[in-house]
């Protein structure tokens, strides 16, 4: 049983402004790495350039991650950054920015580093300090160490080995104001799923429930957001941005379980969003779990039942019509890895497996 | 909003032994700080020992900690060890050992740190690598920061300035098999009053309420072993030493309040063991709660609510006489301390603070 969580978070209103002096801590020069487009329209940006500015912390800016960023862009944003003595980094967005900028800050520790770097648990893992910006309610990025990165020449997703967790979380709901109905539910879905995958887990102790549990609680609060019932004010978008926050705190200590791995083929060939896709196996998942386990859990996050989870699915994604042999192409790739089959807190065999890749659709 | 907990904790049977590795990480040299007695008996002393000598760790013993450390006793460990190249500290025992140790391990850092340096914010707070061994079930000192010291030139106890958090925490239930039951219920007492105090509290937020709320739930699974209803077994042991570990961690975020306030003259004119004496404030500073949180928090301990928690304070500690002069002393202490009458999430004045003094034997 085991508790590792040392990201300092902050998690409140005007977090970044509040917060500059900590800013200030990591050094005289800051390297800030974002995605194209969205930290520039809500805010984030805006944000730590102006408390970088009041510290007099020089920054230089790489604006170019990609969505599921690859190992190029890590080393291109090295190659670039190498000589500009970068103090620490701040990663601004989603999970995509946030896991990128965990590597960028390990590849600028190590300016001879290459891709084999990142691979080799033999190898040196510190990095430069990191300061993670959430502006997404789903990936939880901001309080792990997990740096998911696209190898094209592995044609394929691959945590680095290395955890590089923050140094400083700084979460604030007012990010999402602007963020359209379809990527809260995404992320705020794909944050669900790490709440039943950490604690549906092998790894699960009673610190994960501890996180989970109160992150399914939280989740609860903002269901009602993500069926359109209610308006995202300020108290529902710090909620979201806080479950997923504990969600991400009971992924670092358990990890993910076998809808997560079932959702990378349908994401990867069908361009299915991470949520929706790991959504579509949460009820085949849950289904085959120990029944009082699975109440609870759907209790906790304001589900009556299965059936019930399954009306919200169908209400927030609507039908979603998944070839067989995609379905199929999932099976696959999870029955022939056995730390994956492994992974929940139940028994799953083939016959179990092909029950779950029915996807939520099978009632 | 905040949370902040950097401490690796590690909470399971032979957690020493399954983890000389980290020590390993830590350097070649180690200084065990722990008292003059019980770490001897219970086994740790012996588990860290074979852990030491099983990764060729050299070490040192400083076996002269006091109940109610001195700031003398430090500076006596720092005279003895400062030319012995140590690289980290572990400290065995309850939570005088622990923030000794803590103490220690700052000084042992600067060999020129006077009694200033440990009172003074403007100095460094940098302290070597140490491990927290907890052998009792209610101080919780193995994840939080903080060292209480006596300081014989005041002639009182105040906490150090700095926050020396353990690199690990290595929670063994069975270092209290051999514990007294008096020693039981006084620890765990203690956990229990860090619990309501960190959520009755003006710095409460929701991830103080997610510790003390598992950690209260944890607490309840172990009230029969208290009242000597059940024997402790090997699940009650580490419920006891995982509630204490999360009501740690609640404290640690939001601090204690009153009734710990109130306690320390008791403890120091009539020598009330600490939980006892916290424990005969409690059931008052709960009374002044809101009903609801009070019996929210009740409930989640296994109690219905006021009168049967002061019935089992009645059962456990049988009846408290403590003199009237004795209570006002308390009384004037706190109230003249503006901090601690607002470290309540609800309002205190003196009216009210002089109903909570009045002790659990009112009813």
């Amino acid at each position: 049983m085991k508790f590792y969580m040392p990201v300092k978070v902050f998690d409140e209103k005007e977090c970044v402004r509040n917060h500059a002096a900590e800013l200030k801590s990591l050094g005289k020069k800051a390297l800030i790495v974002t995605g194209k487009g969205s930290s520039f329209k809500n805010g984030s940006y805006d944000d730590v350039k102006a408390a970088l500015e009041q510290e007099n912390i020089e920054f230089l800016t790489f604006s170019e991650v990609e969505e599921n960023p690859s190992t190029d862009t890590v080393f291109a944003a090295g190659e670039r950054f190498r000589a500009e003595n970068i103090d620490f980094v701040i990663g601004i967005g989603g999970g995509s920015p946030m896991d990128a900028a965990k590597a960028i800050a390990l590849v600028l520790k190590h300016p001879e580093a290459d891709l084999d770097h990142l691979y080799d648990t033999s190898k040196d893992a510190s990095a430069l300090p990191l300061v993670c910006v959430p502006t997404t309610c789903g990936t939880g990025s901001e309080v792990t160490g997990v740096s998911v990165l696209t190898r094209h020449d592995r044609k394929t997703k691959m945590s680095m080995v290395h955890k590089v967790f923050p140094k400083y979380a700084l979460i604030d709901g007012k990010y999402m104001a602007s963020a359209s109905h379809d990527l809260i539910v995404n992320s705020s879905v794909d944050a669900l799923s790490h709440l039943l995958e950490s604690v549906l887990n092998s790894k699960v102790d009673d610190y994960v429930r501890m996180t989970a549990d109160a992150g399914l609680r939280m989740w609860a609060e903002t269901k009602d957001v993500l069926t359109g019932e209610k308006k995202a004010g300020e108290k529902e978008l710090s909620c979201l941005m806080r479950s997923a926050c504990l969600a991400g705190m009971s992924i670092a200590q358990s990890g993910t379980s076998i809808p997560h791995s079932l959702s990378y083929t349908l994401t990867y060939n069908r361009k299915v969003p991470h949520g929706k896709a790991v959504g579509y196996y949460l009820p085949g998942f849950l289904e085959a779990a120990p029944e009082e386990e699975r109440n609870r859990l759907l209790g906790l996050a304001g589900f009556s039942g299965l059936n019930d989870f399954r009306s919200f699915l169908h209400k927030v994604f609507g039908d979603m019509d998944i070839p067989e042999e995609e379905r199929k192409i999932s099976f696959e790739a999870v029955r022939k890895n056995e730390v994956k089959m492994k992974s929940a807190s139940f028994f799953v065999d083939d016959e179990i497996l092909s029950r779950i890749v029915q996807g939520y659709s099978a009632s």
